[in-house]
């Protein structure tokens, strides 16, 4: 078989055969098809698509590059949750408390944040002590004895897909369905889980812009999950702003934390119950979303979710006393107000842009390696549909010095369109699919 | 500039700049652009294409990767000619003297062999002591002299046509019009001829195997090298079959002299005399197609066109004697008929299975280190449309031993087509694209 040959297929719009796939993962896993070679052949598929059949294989193949997760010791469903990416999103921080406090299994294999969003890895790491690294013997241990587990990803988990992501981000071949859903749901079936439930974002701060275009990701995200035998679920959500208030490592890790006290209302709150009762009634855990929901409302009730969340801390290594007393995390020096001087609606957020802002203040990573500062960021005070008067403060910022504070400040008002006329709230969540 | 924005906008089907199109030539030829960026974009640029504004600025950033030939110390119109590559194809051996001998000054680089198809330099060396190696020094004065010289291409001219063809030939990536345009005007522009004929062929033995393919390179090479301000003329002909009859370095040296001295009619003159005129008319050399093809017949019969063969020898070191004494030419010791046993009509005969039978048995490189037997090949007997009887030979194979002569006789007989019904033989020049 040559890679010549393959590249020409599918420049041609032919579809590629399951040999053919296999023989293009493993050898560009192994280093013997050189990234040159394998960069046509992406541009090749984003260009000429591939069929269903193609991008399950494509899946499979890429999933057995390397070790795969046998969750099978756990008893229980197992459930595993993907994000597509987004701004101040800490909704794994919530929902996989909620949802363990239910009785479902998490054993999750989480990323570390890239650009102008965060990874969930570095936002636990707020906790003082949290250990992100821990053994495969502990991850084990913990999702046994607490039902839950959020760990770094080893470095043996599908290597095709880091090797591939690397060149996509270097030769335009990032946004193409078949290559997008084959590298989250090669990294989903690797990690094992029973239940996969996907966060679907759309708008200007996602890949998916348009709405067809994120439900056209779903829809292929869910066939390959149940064509790999796994109940899956997507969700649609907004993207055009930021989730919820908080923007920064430490912060979010407050902001989660209010919801699951149930101080906190709101489209994040939203987000968890829809993703937990998905999980819940695909795991059989509730007859259907009313009593799905109601369960995961009285978690939040009875405080079971938040001592879920203590109880994944401390399994961890970290200080249990944080997620009640949140003056135990990082805090930054200064506070400053983001200050609005005329009147009117906020009519958009721009979510990337936001993300910006908090990396610029040291909250992200320009590359990878670059060291967080986790205590600065910011908490949007308002948000799409909100009216604004002058003098009022748009956002707070958190800064490691004034001097940050005030650029920041500048920056983030720039993110706002404000405009004089009412704006209606946008609907946040746009569709399940199942 | 960012490399991954101008494949993103390639990608994405937009134009290129005249600024981003130099960037991508000039970072590439220097190794700033790694090979796995260049050929997502040549991916791209074969997917989406490019127009007839972009194909002349690749032309002209690949033709200034490297030094140019500056031909203005030459008195007179200087010619050029290049063909799309085909097999037997012998057509510079007999048009650049013929054109030489009417006063058109003839300085040509050209190349070597590779795979089915032969090289000009590699026929040349056919000649005892021929020299494709000469000085620049050498080749304006024997361009001066004589009118003509026919060199090997020096390593400085257009260096990125040699690094994107390598890459090209490896990455699916030879097919595009604006590729394949801008690789054969970039160096026809860099060895700085006034007037530049091509041959596109067309067929089962060449890239293009439609005639509407075909028209489209030739309108898109005229287009380029007259914007460029060449006078610039494309002739489309057949290589559905073999050109002429003898296959291999030394046959065709001999068939070309044949041809020089009146004693060959056919397709290899028609081809000749249609080029020759073209380049005559664009020269100012003759009014008109009927009066230059005149001269150039004329040229044949007055010894004046083979005289030039024996300059163009003697001026780098070879043998003249050999022009005119063709048994000096390298001969094989082996001579076997290839016979057919029925009776019949040849229909078809693969050109490009007929020039790996030629590869094979040593008259052509399988890789760029092969070392190349000059006397061996195929002299076909019977082309397309000729009657065939049983027992009739179709072509003599010129073999190093009769083993190996034995095995391309069966190869060769599967070259063949031939069928119970006439056949009408095919129209040769398909067109001219001025």
């Amino acid at each position: 078989m040559l890679m010549t040959d393959i590249i020409e297929k599918k420049r041609d719009g032919l579809k590629l055969t399951n040999d053919e796939i296999s023989f293009v993962i493993d050898g560009y896993t192994k280093g013997d098809i050189p990234d040159y070679q394998m960069s046509a052949l992406l541009m090749a598929i984003l260009l000429k698509g591939m069929d269903s059949e193609e991008i399950l294989q494509l899946t499979m193949a890429m999933m057995h590059s390397g070790e795969t997760l046998d969750l099978s010791p756990i008893n229980g469903i197992k459930a595993d949750k993907h994000s597509t990416g987004g701004v101040g999103d800490k909704t794994s921080l919530v929902l996989c408390p909620m949802v363990a406090a239910q009785g479902v299994k998490i054993a999750k294999m989480s990323g570390r944040g890239l650009g102008h969003t965060g990874g969930t890895i570095d936002k636990l790491e707020s906790f003082p002590g949290f250990n992100t690294g821990i053994s495969e013997e502990t991850f084990f241990k913990n999702v046994n004895d607490f039902g839950i587990a959020i760990a770094g990803q080893t470095a043996d988990l599908d290597p095709a897909d880091k090797k591939m992501y690397a060149l996509r981000d270097v030769t335009g071949t990032v946004p193409s369905i078949p290559l997008i859903v084959s590298s989250i749901m090669s990294k989903k079936l690797a990690a094992g889980a029973d239940v996969i439930v996907l966060d679907v974002k759309q708008g200007s701060g996602s890949f998916m812009k348009t709405e067809a275009q994120a439900r056209e990701l779903a829809e292929n995200l869910t066939r390959v999950g149940k064509m790999a035998g796994k109940k899956t679920v997507a969700v649609i959500t907004d993207m055009d702003e930021p989730l919820g208030n908080a923007i920064g490592n430490a912060l979010e890790v407050k902001e989660a934390i209010e919801v699951l006290k149930g101080e906190k209302q709101g489209e994040l709150l939203e987000l968890c119950l829809t993703l937990g009762a998905c999980i819940l009634t695909e795991s059989g855990i509730a007859e259907n979303d009313a009593e799905a929901r109601e369960k995961l409302l009285a978690g939040i009730a009875d405080g079971s979710a938040l001592e879920k969340l203590a109880q994944l801390v401390e399994g961890q290594e970290g200080d249990r006393r944080a997620v009640f007393d949140t003056s135990l995390l990082p805090m930054a020096p200064v506070q400053y107000e983001a200050i609005c001087d005329f009147r009117g609606y906020v009519n958009h957020i721009s979510a990337a842009d936001v993300g910006l802002v908090s990396m610029h203040l040291g909250g992200g990573r320009e590359t990878k390696e670059s060291v967080i500062d986790l205590s600065v960021g910011v908490v949007l005070k308002k948000k799409v549909g909100d009216a604004v008067a002058a003098g009022e403060s748009l956002a707070t910022i958190h800064a490691s010095s004034l001097e940050k504070a005030k650029e920041a400040a500048d920056k983030l008002l720039a993110c706002y369109t404000i405009v004089p006329e009412p704006v209606e709230k946008p609907r946040f969540i746009k569709g399940i699919v199942r």
